[in-house]
């Protein structure tokens, strides 16, 4: 897909908690300085903490991209946001959208659109042209964030990593693979959207050819362990075909997020890592643990992290309460200089 | 995807080679008594060994679907095969496509459909509503054929498994995942072509909850050995949750189809399938080997053959050469009385 222009302004709907408008919080947290403000509709229980405006305001403050920063329920668009969306294009901006409503779908804003040129981004409709994986190895080095389940802050994670591998003066790109990370890189693509045939393409184009020392930290999907959606982890592994992997982890999780499954152990996804990417890198290995210690005390945190790097002999952190300084060091060590 | 309509009426276009008509080829393997003949433009040189007809010979004949079992190289529908089946729906058939192109994307056919009524099918791009795996156990028996590589005989062997189980008294559904299979199952999707979130999803509606002494013998995809396709053999092979699996391979050949990869061992591919396949059927198990022997004489196939089933003590047989009993007994000796 093409760039999103920026600046942003964050469209929050009428959402009836903060989790609806976790795509919206991510962008803030990672890229504040490329939002103008949030439009919130009445009744909208969720906040970025962004500035309230309206869209002539967010025009006024220089926006160029309506972004839709929330899921509504039921995935039909709802009349409100579609008359909200349609006059944000009146007022001249693009809109990107992560729902899996497709937006020229919809004849008032595909009408709109029309009239003024804007850019409509449907992130979970790729229109990228992709090709078959081809599994060659091109030059760069690259990370994948992996998880023994979904939603253990594999996005998190990589998002870190990639400032703390430019803290360090290091060349790194984060690379998108999910919604939210597209709207945070103004680029990539949702990889569970792409037809199963381009998964590995598109992690193929997503973390393109590079120079020798530029690290692609790579937005990792899903887990090799989850049964619905570990066709997309693998493909992943395949096309991104990383240098080095951090295993994301909860460790207070009981069972997998949807389904009814175990939880796999953290040597389990770091072995089944290895076997599975070695066929696209034979030099694919484990650098780092990145634990969510979110519901544990602080004591009992880094009681946790110490025990699993000893059980592990890697570093462990976690990246929101402890940073990543200890994750990036094996990185600056396979740099070549 | 709705049920196609029967019988059929092939159509081969003017494809320069016999290898760009497998499709229709395929059907007339295994469903001759369902076509009641070909329809080829000047120029075809493949031949299918049905009667040449017309378009209105074959409405005469009670076609009621015109298949398209051939590609056209290129990607784009050439205007006489719009000519074409355009004068198909015209005389009333349905049309069934296995091309990239969608049927309703070009204006000439959409409009004869619109008139008539007809159904346009699109194997390739499958309107079924589907759900993400749940990756539960259910009810009744499975297979699935798995592969050293892409284009193995995957298919072949299923449904020569299909055959072999029925003509023993055991009920069986052969179950397709590609787009001949599709045609000669009248049911089915190309599994490559459904969105990546949804691989594992599509396999369970694909081989849904059964008796518990039926067999669904799933027809396999590419490879979990496969840089370019192995996301969708994983997601595949979770979904399918076979009971048993058999390995498709083809002793000659030297390098992965299409891509710069070796081939793994039949070893290799039997215990990476138990490994991945048990996380939604720990009972999973390989029953036997399915090899394509065509490259060899009649005494090397044999022992090929020999000395396969004992290095791994299993089975081994060329479907197409020795037929399917070795590779069908175990089968029935897993099925509940």
């Amino acid at each position: 897909m093409a760039e999103i222009a920026k600046p942003y302004v964050l469209f929050l709907g009428d959402v009836p908690d903060a989790l609806a408008a976790k795509t919206a919080t991510g962008i803030v947290d990672w890229r504040r300085d490329w939002c103008v403000g949030q439009i919130r509709l009445p009744g909208c229980k969720a906040d970025t903490g962004l500035k309230d405006v309206s869209i002539e305001e967010a025009v006024a403050l220089g926006a160029k991209t309506f972004v839709i920063g929330a899921v509504n329920a039921g995935g039909v668009l709802p009349d409100l946001w579609v008359a909200s969306i349609t006059e944000a294009i009146e007022a001249g901006l693009d809109i990107a959208s992560g729902l899996h409503t497709r937006l020229q779908s919809v004849p008032q804003i595909a009408g709109a659109a029309a009239r003024t040129g804007a850019q409509l981004h449907n992130v979970r409709h790729s229109e990228q042209p992709l090709s078959t994986g081809k599994g060659t190895k091109r030059p760069g080095l690259r990370l994948l964030t992996v998880g023994t389940d979904c939603s253990v802050g594999k996005k998190y994670t990589a998002l870190a990593l990639e400032r703390g591998l430019h803290a360090k003066g290091a060349k790194a790109s984060f690379r998108a693979t999910g919604q939210t990370g597209v709207f945070i890189s103004g680029r990539g693509l949702a990889i569970d959207a792409v037809v199963a045939d381009f998964i590995a393409g598109a992690a193929e184009w997503i973390a393109p050819a590079n120079d020798p020392d530029h690290w692609d930290v790579v937005e990792g999907q899903g887990s090799l362990f989850h049964p619905s959606f570990a066709g997309v982890s693998l493909g992943l592994l395949h096309g991104s075909q990383p240098d080095a992997f951090v295993v994301c982890h909860e460790p207070t999780r009981q069972s997998m997020r949807g389904v009814e499954a175990g939880l796999p152990s953290i040597q389990a996804v770091i072995d089944q890592t290895i076997a599975l990417g070695s066929l696209t890198n034979p030099a694919i290995r484990c650098t780092g643990l990145a634990v969510n210690t979110a519901a544990l005390d602080e004591a009992e945190a880094k009681d946790c992290l110490a025990s699993l790097a000893q059980a592990h002999g890697l570093p462990a952190s976690d990246p929101v309460r402890f940073g990543v300084d200890a994750l990036v060091e094996p990185l600056i060590a396979m740099t070549p200089r």
